[in-house]
């Protein structure tokens, strides 16, 4: 298939885990009504409050949160990216922030844990280090509807991570994000069309909107963005579901007519 | 130094070389008279017309376009960069696309080759490496306003350039250009912005302005831009120059509040 329909869903996500998978199952059928093939999620997508209860609120992978999702999507028969959630980790105090990517047929492909932790000072306080442990494997998932590469939030800036993916052949980057107000209004847009345009791949990010009692404000403006650049669909600052278009054909003809990832030099910078 | 003033001159230069060291000069004065530190120049700068005088209109480094630069450095006190413009190989039909830095004494104290080639297709027909060799070496100046990182045009697409320059200690990274108006409208600020965020660095970007007869539609759009990805200075749509401070007191406030650099995984990505 060289044309989709993604559908990105901006979820307010708050303390109460069970109400957020009731819309997250409830923006699975809305993406089938709106004939999407895909539906991503943002970060923490399952349970934004105290940081102490990332333990107590965590699952494993796959569980009982990634098997409401797997029958919804074999109801409906699309893919569902799982946006992150938390997931256990035996005898640990600290959990994995990890999404995954589960097909038509509801098998969970394969999953992603958040290899940079966000460990911020200043305006905004938050050590996300202290409750989470970091990742160790760069993700790639090979599906029907392309190479998908997947990463969260604050991996956003490291450039390095989205040249891995792209070079393991990623055409659709997926950055599931809970990015603060803060920071979001003068780093999100610039950052995810910087690596749509290095990468020439799609970028598909959907956020976190709203402000979080027990967390941050969040900054919401979830994004589709082309291979050349170009902000497709963009959410207002509320809750709600976007849609766009992923057509690989054009992202050929950008990689054909510009070739970026062949002019890469890491014999000379590396 | 903790403050400076950066001058950038945004010119369009054309295929009379004379008349554009002439311009360049006269815009060191102007520099002067703004009370700026270091004036920067675009990609270039001496030269913008038919590829088959690259090899015509190249000099040698040091030579008689960064001495008459270097007179004017030493005549008012502060530091240039040079732009690029080709540099001759002895016993070749290539030229290097180079640039320099020369200090308020008139040294020149290093140089850089660009490393990345501009081969486009399709609406924009270029083929740099037709004519230009690549440079193979990461270039970064330490100056008594700070260390500086150089990267030419093209390299723009290169995060992990940058990333070395950072990695090396760059504070302000330059970034001379000559941007297609094609690429430059979709490309130019969400890329530079993303330099300076995702390397928490100024980031110093003189453009060609203008409709070159032998080459083709520049972009203009000179910026500066702090190391929190803020545009803080821009040109306007004709030949000027801008001014903006450098404060590395707030670039070290910024890296002390978000350690990215710190958070780097090449363990993981490489």
């Amino acid at each position: 298939m060289t044309q989709f329909t993604v559908a990105v869903a901006q979820l307010d996500s708050r303390a109460d885990k069970a109400q957020n998978v009731q819309r997250m199952c409830s923006s699975v059928d809305e993406a089938a009504n709106r004939d999407a093939d895909l539906v991503a999620f943002p970060e923490m997508a399952t349970y934004m409050g105290d940081p102490n209860r990332y333990t107590a609120v965590a699952e494993s992978f796959p569980g009982p949160t990634t098997n409401a999702l797997a029958e919804k999507a074999r109801e409906h028969g699309l893919y569902v990216h799982t946006g992150s959630f938390f997931e256990s980790i035996p005898d640990s105090d600290r959990v994995y922030n990890t999404s995954g990517v589960i097909d038509p047929d509801g098998n969970l492909l394969d999953t992603y844990r958040k290899i940079h932790l966000f460990d911020i000072h200043g305006d905004v306080e938050y050590q996300e280090s202290d409750n989470v442990a970091p990742g160790e494997d760069v993700t790639t998932v090979d599906t029907e509807l392309g190479t998908v590469g997947l990463s969260i939030c604050y991996d956003l800036r490291f450039p390095q991570l989205y040249r891995a993916l792209a070079a393991l052949g990623a055409e659709v980057l997926f950055v599931p994000a809970a990015f603060s107000l803060h920071t979001g209004k003068d780093h999100w847009e610039s950052l995810l069309r910087a690596r749509a345009i290095e990468n020439q791949a799609y970028v598909v990010a959907p956020g976190q909107i709203g402000d979080k009692p027990d967390s941050m404000e969040t900054y919401g403006k979830s994004l589709v963005v082309d291979p050349w650049g170009t902000v497709i669909a963009k959410a207002s600052d509320r809750p709600e579901m976007i849609t766009a278009t992923v057509d690989l054909d054009y992202l050929d003809e950008v990689r054909t007519n510009l070739q970026t990832l062949e002019h890469v030099r890491p014999d000379v910078y590396e």
